[in-house]
């Protein structure tokens, strides 16, 4: 595993450097991409930066986003590849085979394979951005109130504005140094949390009245139907996070969103408040995920589906947690 | 103005204190109280905590929190009678007739009237609770974890979890030392925001999936009846920060949530995103508040109510904002 030396070193002789994200960039991945395009800008390389997936709409204020492109292809050859908070592969683009001689991966996944000879991984790192944090510094780029903006973006959106257990000392401090180099806290908020389209709370709102518990109240489900979506003009994309809601119920250890996808097909999301484990119940549905999030797809009328993952989810606490509680 | 070496000298002789904050207390309030009361215990003083309301649950995880007393009436006498986070008054004790020759008043409102000879107001302080973290240092006092998760809980709700405008580098320094000696950031996040209430998730559905908007759509509301509070046994206390939703709408600029409080009466709730003041308006319909939040009641039909006050909002943004956008 390589680290901060080795990837000056490398990137010195090169002229032309193209930077990608993983698929449905998030806060990290874009404000890394476009603190890092901006440093290496400064140092006088030529930079692009391409992503499969387009910029979302929360994410557009950054300064130089407008300058991202997306698509799945990519013009001309670098000199250098990097790939940021993700392993190669899931960028989406290239296939494998990649467009530079020089290829960088810099990521704070502990699922990162190292696939790459060059790849830096920090999984101590709260988000990439704070690795981009550090890097730049010893590039001995002066951070700029863009750049400040963008890497406090990575570090806010990744710990949920500093309320997930990823939130390090260290992360606070940075940010505190990008606030005083002249981040906006509250353009920042204002983008991510206070910009929500009305047919999306309109959504929220319907979804969430229908929310049923189960079991013992340990369970709770939500369900957006095709329906919802017509008679709100809101569309899949809306529905981002809302099972977190269902999550922040009291008592409620693991958290549902059924979204239908098809006449007799829903996609499932799966939270739980960190005392139980759904990645093997995911698994078993035959989705994927981890300790806290999972998901998959399942086929059957609504019913049906509902009783199985219930069912699932009622095993997954019985084994872990034991009986209700009185 | 006094500040931190006043108030340590006037607490030296002092064996017994009474620390209360504000009516309706918050995380700040709270926060601040029991870590000073542990920190001036440390110091072998004898001490009382006491507000005229009860701790609200989402507190009740606070380390001490358990011997808060409560209510109209507090018995005995003390040697000094602290007051943080608010002006005497607002405490809702004593009618200006206090229990001890020596008062203490610690406040970072801008409002505070200074009262007290011995009032130490900082402004430019995040939180009370930042203050209480350098009077306790300066007392030579060790932050232990109980101390600074109280601490850490007052910062974190008074900026909202770092999304405010008030979220200032020193604060954030301060809340990553206070990690460091051991506040679990995770069980603060978990009461604070991930502990609502059943009842007050599906009564947020049912009053999202009514929401209006007004004029060119920088304008909306919600409204909460008490058949809503019927229909899923959820009551006014559940309605807290329900407005924050209607503000978080992309392209609103003024918030308003109307919760019914008699057959013919409504309190109303005003939100600014901070483009537009508010304090003016609610004047107007014989309320108070601030630029960002202001409130009052009104009697009358929902519909005249309502109208009366969209008209004036469409006043404020008008006279302030000018016309509508395109």
């Amino acid at each position: 595993m390589k680290g901060i030396p080795d990837i000056i070193a490398a990137l010195r002789p090169c002229q032309s450097v193209l930077i990608s994200v993983h698929k449905n960039p998030d806060g990290d991945a874009l404000g890394s991409q476009l603190a890092l395009m901006r440093a290496l800008e400064r140092s006088g390389k030529r930079v692009h930066a391409h992503n499969l997936d387009p910029v979302p709409e929360i994410y557009r204020f950054l300064p130089g986003v407008e300058r991202i492109t997306s698509g799945a292809k990519v013009a001309g050859s670098y000199d250098a590849f990097m790939v940021l908070d993700a392993d190669p592969p899931r960028t989406g683009l290239f296939d494998g085979i990649y467009p530079a001689p020089t290829l960088i991966n810099i990521d704070h996944h502990v699922t990162n394979p190292l696939a790459w000879p060059l790849t830096w991984l920090d999984p101590h790192a709260t988000a990439t951005g704070e690795m981009i944090y550090h890097l730049v510094q010893e590039m001995g780029t002066d951070i700029d109130r863009e750049m400040a903006l963008c890497l406090y973006t990575a570090i806010f959106t990744d710990t949920g504005s500093f309320r997930y257990t990823n939130t390090t000392p260290s992360c606070m401090r940075i940010a505190a140094d990008l606030i005083e180099k002249g981040a906006d806290t509250w353009l920042v908020t204002e983008n991510v949390y206070e910009s929500y389209t009305y047919r999306r709370i309109k959504l929220l709102g319907i979804v969430l009245s229908g929310m049923v518990r189960h079991n013992d109240d340990r369970i709770a489900h939500v369900l957006v139907t095709e329906e919802m979506y017509q008679q709100t003009g809101a569309s899949a994309e809306d529905t981002d996070n809302f099972v977190n809601y269902v999550r922040a119920v009291k008592g409620v250890e693991v958290a549902i969103l059924f979204r239908q996808t098809g006449k007799n097909q829903y996609k499932i999301s799966l939270r739980s408040k960190g005392r139980v484990d759904l990645s093997a119940m995911a698994q078993a549905l035959g989705g994927g995920g981890h300790k806290n999030a999972a998901g998959g797809v399942l086929d059957g009328s609504f019913d049906e589906v509902c009783r199985k993952v219930v069912t699932a989810a009622e095993k997954v606490l019985a084994d872990q947690l034991g009986a209700p509680r009185a």
